[in-house]
């Protein structure tokens, strides 16, 4: 074992009794086992390299799990998991996969207090945290953790203003390596950058402005200079901002000097950083992300309204650090802040720009007001790529992309495409562009681009017909985006059966065509089929359509549940979702 | 015609033209319309009676509509409509009713940009709107007008720190009269608090750390020093913040004494204020509000755990100021910050607490990802009673009451209740605080308290089972929540036509009663009416349970779109969901 240290570490009582020397010692084992489980699994590099000797310090200061460590995002989590009985899951490559890559109760009951995945919930749960305990008459100290990217966001500043006003200890802890998943934006950090350069000194102070006690460690990478400050912030009896100054991607070169790249990463080579199972140069380009890209430049040039907008993560629509500044001022990145991203793109179209706001399917969750409120309410047409969908996407409970299809659908006046192929993404992109009508979401497939140059592409989208449904089939197979695929699989498999049936692309999931309904109520049987959630998706609106007809109506998808790490390819058999199951499905039914 | 001088201005060019000295003179009519229509039609009374004079410099230093006014839920836009063509609406009472209460490009093209009145919105839109600006090379202004109330709200905060950064012209009025609807809440507060009683030179200063130049205007009432600093901040060629301290209900006496009661009201007495058609003392309590804060004092008298959460709208469950003192810190108003009261819940029942959020259903959608990620994926036991639901409530198309149905139901592991009648309110309330295996959300009825005595409650509503459904029925009709009472209706009608129906109550929106979809489907006919929009609704939900069955099923409700300003006995008639018109419908069908 070459990490001897670690494998005693069972809990954070083994290093409370440790030397400064030794917990130095402890962290570069850490650091280094870290650089050798990530290179081998992927994961998120840069955040956890760079908290190693504030989790020290934390769990060294902090009388854990009595007093409560809430982490933000909880990407950052992992040197906290070592030092709280899962260090197996760290050294030993066996276990690698034991663990979640986020804070997870699930997994640990006492040290993980939340499972979490998205930015800026931390300081809001904590401030929960707090106020029980005061109005049980507790003692324990409750720790935010929260990274400078996640500050900006809404609810984070939120829960800073109401946490300023607690009255009783409550300690949050600002791990600020000036970067973001990408680089920040927003005015608040010109405010960290003047305390970082003034050794803390600086005014106008924002921790001070929300009503905190204020403690600045610039070397945050320094165990005894986080544990002195931890231990003054212990003693506050008053809320206290400690804003530790760290650097992300600590310790391995590559991440340190390419902290976007690094931020999360595929399995790498641990002594030169390059990452592993690249493509190679010179490809075809294989991801949406690119292909929209290519599109949306192709656009700028010939269209100086366009505005692509991102809430902090601009590789979900292939914007590289290269090709954000070949946008320049026509590329937007308003940090993680959805809802002002969602409200902007609202200003922008009303002044007659043509925003696309590109966005992470459940991180879009955090601007459904303004999706309905702003936007939708108001008519204005802002183009939303939604990317991560379906099963084929992040497979973590926290970032799942099934829930879209029934989220948006239940918003009025928004019309959510839903392309089946690369030729449908790029004619409804390239529309949606154009027309000034409406709001348009459009799902981007999860998964492998999938292209199908005999997809008969519309002019006009708006409310776009079904596809072609003949009078004679008895069957119907109504596949909704990217399982549209499965359906025609599966009306081979059927004509092989002697069963005529036919594919049906609706193209949107929001929009019934009233035709489309006329002939399906037609059919003996009607099966839907979707990536995503069934209840409150696409199925279950065209099922209540024919539901006052003779037509049996079968609608299949994902159960309303957060499913966690899971294999897409394993859980869709699971759930019969294969074209041959909905075949046999098909065939059992009509005998 | 007692307000000779407001005739003759039919825009902002016609006030352009005056001597201050003139300018106040229509200050004063203005002031004196507005108490004179509001003390007739009710409305928003102090946010309006405060913005006069700032509303005239506005528009007397910008040359709208060239330039671009944001209001801020623009609750306070009456003075901007009065300068803008709309006086009639103002000074004529058979005109009264022409306008929104809000700011509608429906209304008025060239000067209402937005149709808003949720909080917090106005510094986003006016960002991309500026954005486009710059994009296009164009000059005009762009004015974002925010209430101190808002500005604590996260997508504010998220506006604020990008405009900061806009390196253009850009300019926040922020109209600080010291209360939200309520007091304020939150650390920024004081920061206002210090700034206002230093005349603006209090450090820290909150608008100077998110990066904008600041003007302070102490008599924020005062056409002429506010005309001075809107000039300078319209000379100003990068982001600045004019903060004006202005009195809510100015001019109204009983406005300017009761803050919180004259933000909103009902008609009263202009000479006395007193509201008029308010219950008369004595009676039983017959708000939903006065029920649920009994019923909470109750609990707490046993139970300290409990908690009840607000963000910024106490009276939605009835707290009246002197009711939420008797909870004293069982009583958590976080200011107008869903995502920080629905976070700090999640926090709250983690640590063993019994947090009641309450909720106006269409503010609800701010917390949309808190409601998800925070606390259902977290499986954390809050309590949310949802109010303002359904046709009887609020008619604004900013503020309806018919979309969380839909929305809520799309989030897993949420429970959502579907109270008929006052007695299973409480009842599911009482349950719901005391169990801790789940979110549960409780939709309050909109509209009059009904009392049903007969109604059959539970004493566990986990997964709660249908009211019975006989065998010999040949039609069910599934009232959902307040239209159970038309189902049950409905059903009488059906019988003295011969026609042997059952009226069922599915007690919540979420859960799908299996044994009773097995009774359900041996029925010739289920209809499903509920208090919300169809699609999306808890009776598509049921429809696709149904769907692979002989039953024909037909759901009623409201379609998916915003309307504006209805008449909900009438709206109600025109979507056929009396319960004699779904009687009439069932026969019809039967036949």
């Amino acid at each position: 074992m070459q990490f001897e240290n670690l494998a005693g570490i069972h809990s954070p009582a083994d290093i409370r009794r440790m030397t400064p020397a030794r917990l130095n010692v402890i962290a570069a084992e850490m650091r280094a086992a870290l650089i050798h489980k990530l290179s081998a699994t992927g994961g998120h590099v840069g955040p956890n390299l760079g908290m190693v000797e504030a989790t020290i310090a934390l769990h060294y200061v902090f009388d854990t799990p009595t007093d409560k460590l809430v982490f933000d995002v909880s990407h950052q989590s992992y040197p906290h998991k070592m030092l709280t009985g899962r260090m197996q899951a760290f050294i030993d490559p066996d276990h690698y996969r034991d663990v979640n890559g986020y804070t997870n109760p699930r997994e640990d009951a006492d040290y993980d207090l939340f499972s979490v995945g998205h930015t800026s919930t931390a300081i809001s749960l904590a401030t929960g945290l707090a106020k029980a305990r005061d109005l049980a008459g507790g003692q324990e100290n409750v720790v935010a953790v929260v990274g400078d990217g996640s500050l900006g966001g809404g609810m984070a500043l939120e829960g800073l203003d109401y946490g300023g006003t607690l009255g009783t200890k409550f300690v949050v802890v600002v791990n600020d390596n000036d970067m973001s998943i990408a680089e920040n934006h927003g005015a608040l950090y010109n405010d960290l950058r003047l305390l970082r350069h003034s050794n803390g000194t600086a005014e106008p102070n924002v921790f001070r402005a929300f009503g905190y006690d204020y403690i600045y460690v610039h070397y945050g990478n320094d165990i005894a200079r986080l544990i002195a400050a931890f231990k003054a912030a212990k003693a506050s009896s008053t809320p206290v901002v400690v804003h530790i100054n760290t650097m992300k991607g600590m310790g391995l070169p590559a991440a340190e000097s390419d902290k976007e790249a690094f931020h999360y990463s595929a399995p790498f080579d641990a002594a030169t950083g390059t990452v592993l199972r690249r493509s190679a140069a010179g490809e075809a380009p294989a991801d949406y992300g690119t292909l929209i890209y290519e599109h949306l430049l192709h656009v700028l040039k010939h269209d100086s309204r366009l505005a692509v907008l991102t809430a902090g993560t601009p590789g979900a629509l292939g914007f590289t650090p290269k090709r954000r500044s070949q946008f320049g001022s026509h590329f937007i990145d308003v940090g993680i802040c959805e809802q002002q991203a969602a409200g902007m793109a609202a200003g922008m179209a009303k002044a007659g720009a043509r925003p696309v706001f590109g966005v992470v399917a459940t991180f879009l969750q955090r601007a459904y007001d303004q999706l309905s409120h702003d936007i939708a309410l108001n008519g204005l047409p802002v183009v939303i790529p939604v990317t991560n969908t379906g099963l084929y996407s992040m497979n973590d409970e926290t970032h799942l992309g099934f829930f879209d299809i029934a989220m948006i659908s239940s918003i009025p006046g928004l019309l959510y495409l839903a392309p089946t192929c690369r030729e449908e993404v790029m004619a409804m992109l390239d529309w949606a562009i154009k027309q000034t009508a409406l709001p348009v979401a459009i799902r981007i497939p999860g998964g492998h681009v999938v292209s199908d140059s005999s997809c008969e592409l519309l002019s006009d989208y708006s409310a776009p017909a079904y596809t072609p449904i003949d009078a004679d089939s008895e069957v119907a197979i109504v596949g909704a985006g990217t399982f549209y695929g499965r359906a025609v699989e599966a009306v081979a498999i059927l004509a092989a059966n002697g069963v005529k049936a036919v594919a049906v692309n609706p193209r949107s999931f929001t929009y019934i065509d009233p035709a489309a309904v006329d002939a399906l109520k037609g059919k003996r049987l009607v099966v839907t089929v979707e990536d995503g959630v069934v209840d409150g998706g696409y199925g279950q609106r065209l099922a209540m359509e024919l539901a006052d007809s003779p037509a049996r109506v079968v609608c299949l998808g994902l159960p309303k549940k957060f499913e966690n790490r899971f294999d897409a390819a394993k859980l869709g058999k699971e759930l019969g979702l294969e074209a041959q199951q909905i075949a046999t499905r098909v065939l059992a039914k009509l005998k």
